[in-house]
């Protein structure tokens, strides 16, 4: 082989993509990160950001700025459309191509809709910076919506909100909502009462939060209703539209469903054709390479791996350790040694819930409430890249806390200029 | 007349509107604030949201929650579309109209290109939070498309910015984008060298910050070329396109052309029916009422107004006063008594230009460099409206000053996706 540096390239700056490319740095190789977008996202605290609680920049920091000391890596801001797998090349939106040597794909994943793709259009999900403040805008408006609307009827429908979907992001957004419209918007309307809104979680599963124990799913389910949610479980949504939403025999109107409840791999795994699970991950072999092409890896959310006989779950740390354990198996080849298998270590799950509310399960602690919220607080924060981000993001929620307030309820975009959709 | 509470309603929500809002508080009227926004914006700042220090919510706070306590104020969300002056009536956006018995128009100014509409494509303007979030993604993009040029002549021009307009806004964009180039990219990239690129501020005029004296106009000029930043004086822009500019005989190939220059009154003054200056602001009497309409009065930056025989300058102290004084006129109109004539107070005048580089022009104290800089500072901290943002914004500052780096450089939307046009 010749001297040149074998060229390792990552699509995806989530955390599977950034942890292998700072797991790469003393690495005899030279890399290019490819994202569509110039951030990393800190996509735990994204819900955040759509309830006005955060800036959107202070959960995202630039991947050039993040890599910008490690010499062997080049950032690229691009669109990769599709995968050669024959030629080790990747075609970019931009109509260059770029060959590799080694490949990671980890672009994550989208919303999915079951077969109801009509269904984006009136209920928007929570991905990506965009979409989040897509949300917050849809959300703010709502209430101003009810505050010029006369009619009860259509009132009542602005002031209706569902969250479909009983996860981790639902939970999230159902609780932050109802204290939005309890505490932060009090005495702020002449016309509603922002109190009156009402705000459903659906989940058509038996309980919420089900990766937890039942018992934590409870505790989450009672400390949501304290917080003024209503939790429906076991009635699927049936239909969608701009007018309401179907639930088992009632259809409800309410102008704002927001789509928490399914997600499906980014289309770019398709190009690979390589088998799919059905929400279109790559079944990777243990050690996160894709059968027939051990020069391409998958790490993220875009893969499905097993892991002592248990899937390994798309949550932040899962993407770390893939991340990490696919560089290795890049250096093992590079050295002609046998890669090893993944091994997901499970340090527990920690679930958000609202205003001092939260569950966490580590092991065999089980903890909810005021303590279980700041250990959920303690770990996210610690964990937000960039120390900026940090102390500011611990500003804000001292802030928000103290006063119920929270500092980023700006509408973009004017009244008459760019009105919503009505949906 | 009946026992029913005068009905005043004021258009805009900057500082001249807000301002007379605050101090009807305790009058015996009903206040409805209209604004197409659901903020109030510090303007002042809002070219740190250009350049990416601060986040858009660092700089606006809702207007009802600004007014929450305020028991004889409704905000609206809402776009006035013209004025019926003759029924004492305002169309609305939405197909509703609003009677008033007392009007002010406080709606502001937008871009003018002296004749040259087509420009506006090539060369924004910055007045608003959406185009300053438009102008940032522009810059970070600009940096990005010079990475992946290979073409030395099509890189170069991503390279080349021009700042059109050479008063406090141009300054303060100038002196920051050099900055930025010099030091926040510092080693981010790999293909280009940030700080070659060259940042131009172009003032038709004979001199930079025309409104300061002639001693403190060459400081400032010194100190943005000792930040690297080229000033051009005396010889105006007379073309602009998607491929650069054209300045007295040389066409200078740029990407990015940023318009800082002309300032028109908003279009709504013009459904008055009444005499309007050259920027197209309503020409006021001496108590800021309009004439023939004593129930009507215009303030902020829409009002063309001589105080002590010199025009009123279009600037947040100015607008604060208008607001205040149109308040104390409609008290006197209540009360049966005349107004008194609006007198401008000039507490001085301050304009930024980079880091550590201002200059301070109040009474006989004029200053420059260091010194103005933190003088400059704390006046804008502490005109921010807001507890949170205050801090925020001082801890976004302090971090920038230290690290040289910026808070907020989050390109939105991804690069296959939204494309920002080639220009």
């Amino acid at each position: 082989m010749s001297a040149r540096r074998p060229h390792v390239v990552i699509v995806g700056g989530g955390f599977a993509g950034l942890w292998a490319a700072r797991a790469l740095a003393s690495a005899p190789v030279r890399i290019t990160l490819i994202d569509r977008r110039n951030h990393h996202l800190f996509q735990p605290l994204l819900y955040q950001v759509a309830t006005a609680g955060l800036s959107a920049p202070d959960i995202a920091a630039p991947l050039r700025h993040i890599l910008r000391r490690q010499a062997n890596v080049e950032v690229r801001l691009a669109d990769v459309t599709a995968v050669d797998a024959s030629a080790r090349r990747l075609h970019l939106g931009d109509a260059n191509a770029m060959d590799y040597d080694y490949l990671l794909l980890a672009t994550g994943a989208t919303h999915a809709y079951f077969g109801h793709d009509e269904w984006a259009e009136h209920a928007p999900g929570l991905k990506t910076l965009d979409d989040a403040l897509r949300l917050r805008r849809h959300l703010l408006v709502a209430f101003e919506r009810a505050e010029a609307e006369s009619d009860p009827a259509r009132r009542a429908a602005w002031l209706n909100f569902a969250i479909v979907g009983g996860g981790p992001t639902g939970v999230e957004l159902a609780g932050t909502l109802a204290e939005i419209a309890r505490h932060t918007l009090k005495n702020e309307f002449r016309n509603i009462d922002p109190g009156e809104a009402r705000v459903r979680l659906i989940e058509a599963g038996p309980r919420v939060l089900a990766s937890f124990p039942e018992d934590l799913s409870e505790r989450a389910r009672r400390q949501l209703e304290k917080l003024g949610v209503e939790v429906s479980t076991g009635v699927p949504v049936t239909a969608i539209s701009d007018a309401g939403y179907q639930l088992g025999d009632s259809f409800v109107p309410a102008r704002t469903v927001v789509w928490a409840a399914g997600v499906a791999a980014s289309p770019l795994a398709r190009s690979l054709g390589v088998p799919l699970d059905r929400a279109g991950r790559v079944i990777v072999q243990a050690d996160l390479s894709v059968p027939g092409h051990p020069d391409i890896f998958v790490g993220g959310d875009l893969a499905s791996v097993q892991s002592e006989g248990r899937p390994v779950p798309g949550v932040a740390p899962a993407a770390k350790q893939m991340g990490r354990h696919i560089a290795a198996a890049i250096r093992a080849r590079l050295a002609g040694k046998p890669s090893s298998p993944f091994r997901y270590r499970d340090f527990g799950n920690l679930a958000t819930i609202g205003r001092m509310a939260a569950v966490v399960h580590l092991g065999r602690l089980k903890l909810s409430g005021l303590l279980a919220w700041w250990f959920w607080l303690a770990a996210h924060v610690f964990f937000l890249i960039g120390f900026r981000n940090r102390l500011v993001v611990l500003l804000n929620w001292a802030w928000a806390y103290w006063s119920y307030q929270r500092g980023a309820r700006i509408i973009f975009g004017a009244a008459g200029e760019e009105e919503p959709p009505d949906q």
